[in-house]
């Protein structure tokens, strides 16, 4: 079943210890339809400038990934400026020129209106919420969100919750939300406004997966190179809800798998700068990883 | 097998958002021993002073812990004050008195020159040097250290990395000792001092253990409430270790379960203060934990 996912599609110029890139294919609806796109087809809901570069829209096409709703609006991209330490957790602004993505007011094209498998990435939460309006009848709605959004736009993100099935955030986010320094308990508060599940984003720790009853503990893949760790979330997110949508099951087991290999492609992704490291590997390298990850997990 | 550990017996005065404890029994070899004791017989090498409880001492007696080697000197006994925050990784330290353990020059009782499982718990790296050279043939060594020895007496702890078997440092240490931020490679080079392996441990996002030629990552078991992070990680080693030496195998499967009954124990050991949760928990509680923490890591 195919994908539908909104958010930025941006332009990039990171600076990691390792190197930097300018003028990079950034954004997270970028990354997520990117990793998703191994699995499903993947349709991008988006805004854009003029100086968005042609070859960027003919790489999402050679990725299967759909641009019917990647509208060209007057004006210049999304541009994201930023750097990353040594501890490449945390990442550091030097420039966020919203541009063209400031009016953003996403529309889903008619034809797409009934997505099944809907992913939100971090923007506005009245924004997410009026693209929940305009699908028909979602499979599954998953969602993502940052802590300006948690601060300024607390009230629509918590009606946004009861719309969805699975709320992505990183640790300090949900400490955030919740004001609950435990992680178990913050997802329990956060199960409490309505979705079925939360994920926990703990970067190099790797992910834990709440839904009311269970939950399960996913460590993240070890690399001994780390380039650059912009979109790492949603090139996660990406994974995980290509392989759900191409698996047409929601069952405890078909999650944990969706975890695992959303946090292989996001490994694969902070190998190189900007989506390129996805660009090199095919399904065969996905699957000798998945594989050794379990090796490396068993006991 | 019964497994010998030195290192330190205290008293620690802990505080955390959760509550407070003065005159707790604490210390390495403690809280190691406690742990150990549920898989083995564990003999304990440390000084205590005048004014140590006798109630302790039978504590250990009554946990089949070997106290022969726990010398009593005059004066009074290493004492620790230190608090946490809501962020329950990082200990700070109000005082350190350490008394008598300043004086500590480790003796193995002659009977237990043959033990053949080794702990080295943080203690000057010299004076671990020096138990080793105490010990007639042991078949496995593990040694733990601190931020403190690695900078002041590198040298001799690197001239100890070549005589053990297994090396526990936190990530902190791991990366401070080999100035290599990322942990992979920080293992490599710890490894290339002469250890067969390296354990590095991540407080609440788990261990991650490195042969030469392997790696195996554990999270930790989530909790939604813990008390007091005290000895977690001298716990950890107490559980590993004792699991090893009831095994009385060193294969690679074997090695993990042992991390895991590691994990378990400390996840037990910081839902109270001080050594107490481990006094109330029986090994089905442990048993029961392991076979939970299976099923909440399986995919």
């Amino acid at each position: 079943m195919s994908i539908l996912v909104v958010g930025s599609v941006a332009i990039d110029a990171v600076k990691t210890p390792f190197g930097k890139r300018d003028e990079a294919l950034g954004g997270s609806a970028t990354y997520f339809s990117m990793a998703a796109s191994f699995f499903s087809k993947v349709n991008i809901v988006a805004t854009v400038g003029e100086d968005f570069p042609k070859k960027y829209v003919s790489l999402f096409k050679s990725k299967n990934i759909g641009t019917e709703g990647l509208h060209a609006a007057k004006g210049k991209t999304f541009r994201w400026q930023g750097w990353y330490d040594y501890d490449l957790n945390t990442a550091h602004t030097v420039a966020t020129h919203l541009n063209v993505f400031q009016n953003f007011r996403p529309e889903v094209p008619k034809n797409l209106k009934n997505s099944k498998f809907v992913f939100l990435a971090n923007i506005d939460p009245e924004l997410q919420y009026s693209v929940l309006k305009q699908i028909e009848k979602p499979k599954l709605v998953a969602c993502d969100s940052m802590n300006y959004w948690l601060e300024h736009k607390k009230k629509e993100f918590e009606k946004l919750l009861d719309k969805v099935d699975i709320i992505l955030l990183n640790d300090s986010e949900a400490r955030q939300f919740t004001g609950e320094p435990n992680l178990m308990r913050a997802a329990r508060t956060i199960i409490s406004f309505g979705p079925k599940a939360v994920i926990i984003k703990k970067g190099e720790h790797g992910v834990i997966y709440f839904s009311k009853d269970t939950h399960f503990i996913a460590p993240a893949y070890l690399l001994e190179t780390v380039y650059d760790p912009t979109g790492a979330g949603d090139t996660f997110a990406g994974g995980m809800m290509g392989y759900l949508s191409k698996a047409g099951r929601m069952d405890e087991a078909t999650i944990r798998k969706s975890i695992i290999y959303g946090s292989i492609l996001a490994s694969f992704a902070v190998e190189d700068f900007s989506v390129d490291r996805m660009l090199e590997i095919t399904m065969d390298d996905i699957e000798a990883r998945y594989k050794h990850f379990k090796q490396i997990t068993k006991f």
